[in-house]
């Protein structure tokens, strides 16, 4: 779990979207959010003051959260110094880039110098069970796709945010490096050792009060054969009692497999149903989180429209139209 | 890689099951085995000579191999006098028990001194790679079982071993502890990390002859909660041209998991067979391997029959009736 609040470090980011981690936390996230700090040449901006170490320790910062990349996804040799100079200024720092901050000596000897500590989400941080398929009390929803990055974890931070305004209990449950920084404590799935990975989904939605959501971030795809495995590890662990399709409609093959053409709505809908069936015979698929970005508004409506008649299912671009109908739908 | 031969050593095994990792290499792997090393109080026996180290490696023995376990699982203190002679007569080691070999200072010494390997089977050697998915040269089969420990890696070693006797070309490929012991190399895929197990497995079973079977050891169960993830990433790394059925007909749950029953096998034949559509469109169900060595012969036969007259597949106990069948309808 991650000390809040934060300092956005941008770095030198040389666009916005190289600070994408950083504008998740900002959008997701403002309250947790006191500045930003960026190094000379940085192109991005959050909208939220600008700060040094110092300021930030003032207004309250208790971790410096590392949300952007250069090239590669590594921190860089230059944004060194302002890492060491917020851990000895007593800060803790997060990052979820490649290279780890723990590798790095000269932050470590600060670090432990000034008490601090350094989090690396992509490392698990605890040993997790082996999963024992229990049930557990409170209600789940899991966001699947028919392919990787088709806007998943939006989905599920969308259906919380409409949730809680709407004055639901919900929890959005990080699965990945950006959703750990974005909301300060989840499971980095991809990084879990196979045995353990269904446990840790167990572990991360733990029981609850009955009308509890947790909104499980997805991962991968049943139909991806790269990372399947922790797609079927999420089903199982997460014994959803929902299910959200989330489906982008203009991609042409599955991510990084140009061989592999894309499942259809109708055999992910199946496929999700009978393998989550094997842990809850009661679960249902929702409704269907179409990521239109790529289509003008009228095509986009029409989009959507086509699906939900073929399908019959709430259908909607939640980036576009909020998740509303998602969540009536659950 | 395992240099062979092997010395087995059995330590103070209280009975044959605690040997049963050594009997999996008498009985698959006779060639590699020089001797046993047996210590006072030994209960298990492998009918191959007994010998000390500096008889073993007289006869050429180059590992010892850790064929026992204790209780627990793990290597037991009184063990450590003779493998550490082992090291010291310059034998690799190699074990699959949970407390690791390069745990033990005073082994891990001696090893160093005297310039031989400790391998920790249980322990990824490799960097392995993420999944890409493309269609390998060669052929592979799967064993695929309701639940774990059906009999998924005796069925492939019987068939390999048939295969072979009948001059076809076939290479069986461990995914586990007692498998990669067995046959000296493969992947302990539960401990792989989970953004690499698909990976691993398409690294186990590379490009071949069009004309060679790999025989991929099976681990856990789609329908097994805990372990489905891993079961997921061997089917869709695996890329199976043939999958054969694995069954237990007198299991009254799912292993560990008593609130679980058992799918059917059409339920099973049904989810494999798609999942594994997703990476082989031309993928079939050749055959059922159903270990009924809990039932006496006339039973056991009957049940064989009734399976196959239902399913309208070869089906067959390996271990009573040989692989015959299950190579014939590959």
């Amino acid at each position: 779990m991650l000390k809040t609040p934060y300092l956005l470090f941008l770095g030198d980011a040389p666009d916005a979207l190289a600070a994408k981690v950083a504008q998740g936390i900002r959008d997701w996230r403002p309250e947790f959010c006191v500045g930003q700090l960026r190094l000379e040449g940085c192109k991005a901006d959050l909208g939220i003051p600008d700060m040094t170490i110092a300021q930030a320790r003032a207004a309250g910062a208790k971790t410096l959260v590392v949300g952007a990349a250069n090239r590669g996804g590594v921190i860089s040799p230059s944004w060194l110094a302002t890492l060491t100079e917020a851990a000895d200024a007593g800060m803790d720092i997060a990052s979820g880039l490649h290279n780890r901050l723990t590798a790095l000596p000269e932050l470590v000897g600060t670090a432990e110098k000034a008490g601090v500590q350094l989090f690396d989400v992509r490392v698990p941080q605890h040993d997790y069970p082996i999963a024992d398929g229990k049930k557990r009390a409170g209600k789940r929803c899991l966001a699947v796709g028919t392919d990787c990055s088709v806007g998943k974890m939006y989905t599920a931070l969308a259906m919380e945010r409409e949730m809680r305004a709407q004055g639901m209990k919900a929890t959005f449950r990080a699965t990945g490096q950006t959703g750990i920084l974005v909301t300060g404590s989840g499971v980095p799935l991809d990084a879990v050792v196979a045995d353990f990975m269904a446990g840790a989904v167990e572990w991360l939605s733990p029981d609850n009060e009955p009308d509890h959501w947790d909104l499980i971030e997805g991962q991968g795809s049943l139909f991806h054969p790269s990372f399947s495995g922790v797609t079927m590890a999420l089903i199982h662990g997460g014994q959803p009692d929902a299910l959200v399709l989330c489906h982008e409609p203009t991609r042409t093959h599955m991510r990084g497999l140009p061989h592999y053409s894309l499942p259809s709505l109708e055999a992910l809908r199946d496929l999700a149903l009978e393998t989550a069936r094997i842990v809850n015979p009661d679960v249902r698929v929702t409704g269907i989180s179409v990521n239109t970005a790529a289509l003008p508004d009228e095509e986009a409506r029409m989009c959507l429209e086509e699906i939900e008649a073929r399908m019959g299912i709430p259908t909607t671009d939640p980036f576009r139209n909020g998740a509303a109908r998602l969540v009536e739908a659950l």
